[in-house]
């Protein structure tokens, strides 16, 4: 009980509005660097920097949750040397919420090649040159900065993310090809929550004002992703993240987030990893999830698709050329607000760096507006 | 006399302070885009906008004029379409002094290679694919776009500064290898002239606002430069701009330079094409140069090579990675005000994008500070 009070005081999900219609829900998850208003996008920042646009520039942009991933950092430039700058919001200067993940994704991403498409059913082969060792104490992997062995277990990613001091972090998980045997899976799926408690254990050592969300596991299979939610709510974790494979396609996203959400504890806020296209985000709100993470909105920047409520434009299409108008008319963002499609794409076709920085800047905004129209839908009883 | 009467409304040079002890000077330039206080350094946005950072991130770093190269805003996005938009200012939404060039410097480039090198006598061969006729009429090259043949003469050059509208412009004029014999020199030194003068009557049926500096030739022959001063000092032109070969190495840049400015009008902005490094800068100074551009700034800066007062600054360097202090410290600049050397560091061996506009805007803001000082340091009887 105790325990909990500590809690509440440095993280506390406040349900505002709840809806009659679905499991959408507005909300407010509180954290030692200010509030996220749920639901909510998290723009991904893996070396501590939202590519192509400065930290100064998230809260003019009200980027209220930052995803970093602790694998880069721990990389480089490591996570002591963060530490030592303060940690990871001073180091990389933002005042607002940091959440962090474990390492395990991209550590794993080593062994299977990309692991997003992976996930997503269209995974390769293993990759020849990975050297990935999976025990029961963790995963050795080698840095691809100097070929050194890193142990990254349970207790080691812990340690990690608190150095960084991430206002969100979360526990070590294995991630597996989708194509694998029925036996491997259980196997997995068992390690996989033995590593969530251990490090929930770590954690709770020294909580140091973090929260923790859980990962729910169990791939497209409904009846583990169940199992998945009843061990894990069971434990002392701050939230929910669903991870893992989430099929190959929208149908099977949807039906495997409509499969687990109606079994986590409604208090507590629920992530979905990896996941941000609008298509995706509009689909998943109906069962209740709070925050996405995804680097679509920014990576599609840099290669010139620009979100709009009409869909993605490809900037550098000729038939942008002479398109004396802003990104879209009624957009408040600063690329917006300075300069025409026309010019934009002249930036692009003459590969000028800040083409990528200011279309990074719109879809950015493009998708914190998208959120903001979300939850006053559902204010509205619209969702 | 109304012809000067109508320029001195839009172009001004108005002299505040002359220096005792040197030429060097105090002044404004006046141009309907607003005031250049001199001496100054012009930042190179060739493509109409400073490498890696926003054009409205201008007014706060005070660059107060704009270097933008003809030659590539010909062949993308196409001067047609700038004045489409309402010329160079509004498509790049820049509120402030523009200066172009006449193309020619990049057209010579295609068949010197390196122009800038060679000017120093460190040149190449000509490049073997090239592909450039120069007669009295002028050059034709090929498009590096389409292929497509274009020619740019006195007239089309000054033409397509006219759409761009800025408010300097400069007459084209014809750039020779370093390595040349003499009969050559005389010639290309006579036609450079006559191109300038057909530049300038082009100019004069209709100025639009717009200012012509003549550019001074002679390679580093100071008799050749006398007679070039001579020459164009006596047609109307409202300033003068140094160029052709400067010699290989800072010796021979000076003596050029000191060779040169006593034969200009003293009551008219003297400009040094291409030199913009601190050393040349502040040995130029006391010959009275105003102004300077140069893209070492932001080259360099994108390359991680940080400017102090202290001389440059390797910030990929190792000694660098764990200096949680700024990039200097009574540097204002937005870079500065936020973010440690450690946090640079981190961003360029993390090859993140935001590194270069970081290290762009500090560079920027230093070479604005090193103006603002010597512009302190003549008005207080140092220079």
């Amino acid at each position: 009980m105790i325990e909990n009070a500590v809690s509440q005081r440095f993280f506390q999900f406040e349900i505002l509005y709840q809806s009659t219609r679905s499991r959408a829900r507005v909300g407010r998850i509180h954290t030692p660097h200010g509030v996220i208003e749920t639901p909510n996008f998290v723009a991904v920042g893996t070396n501590g920097s939202l590519k192509a646009i400065h930290n100064y520039d998230h809260s003019a942009l009200n980027v209220q949750l930052m995803f970093c991933n602790t694998y880069h950092l721990m990389v480089q430039p490591g996570t002591t040397l963060i530490k030592e700058a303060g940690g990871l919001h001073r180091f990389i200067n933002r005042q607002m919420p940091i959440i962090t993940d474990s390492g395990g994704f991209q550590v794993f991403s080593l062994a299977y090649g990309q692991v997003a498409k992976e996930l997503k059913g269209q995974g390769g082969k293993k990759h020849p040159s990975s050297v990935v060792k999976v025990s029961e104490e963790g995963v050795i992997f080698r840095s691809y900065r100097d070929g050194n062995k890193i142990l990254l277990s349970p207790e080691s990613s812990v340690l990690a993310q608190k150095d960084l001091g991430s206002d969100i972090i979360i526990p070590l998980d294995e991630l597996l090809p989708f194509h694998v045997d029925e036996a491997k899976l259980k196997a997995s799926f068992a390690r996989t929550h033995r590593w969530e408690c251990r490090s929930l254990h770590e954690h709770l050592k020294n909580r140091q004002n973090q929260a923790m969300f859980a990962v729910i596991h169990g791939g497209t299979d409904l009846g583990l992703r169940q199992k998945s939610c009843n061990i894990l709510s069971k434990e002392a974790f701050d939230g929910y993240a669903i991870g893992g494979s989430l099929g190959c396609d929208h149908q099977q996203l949807i039906s495997t987030i409509a499969g687990t959400t109606p079994h986590l504890p409604p208090e507590n806020p629920v992530h979905l990893l990896g996941i941000g296209d609008v298509k995706s985000i509009d689909q998943c709100i109906p069962y209740g999830i709070d925050t996405f993470d995804s680097s679509y909105p920014t990576k599609a920047a840099r290669h010139g698709m620009i979100l709009t409520r009409n869909g993605p434009l490809k900037l550098i299409r000729q038939i942008h050329a002479r398109e004396f108008m802003p990104l879209e008319d009624d957009c408040s963002c600063q690329t917006c607000s300075h300069y025409t499609r026309s010019f934009l794409h002249h930036l692009f076709k003459a590969n000028e760096p800040s083409a990528a920085s200011l279309a990074t800047i719109h879809n950015v905004h493009f998708m914190m507006r998208k959120m903001e129209s979300i939850r006053t839908q559902i204010l509205c009883g619209l969702i």
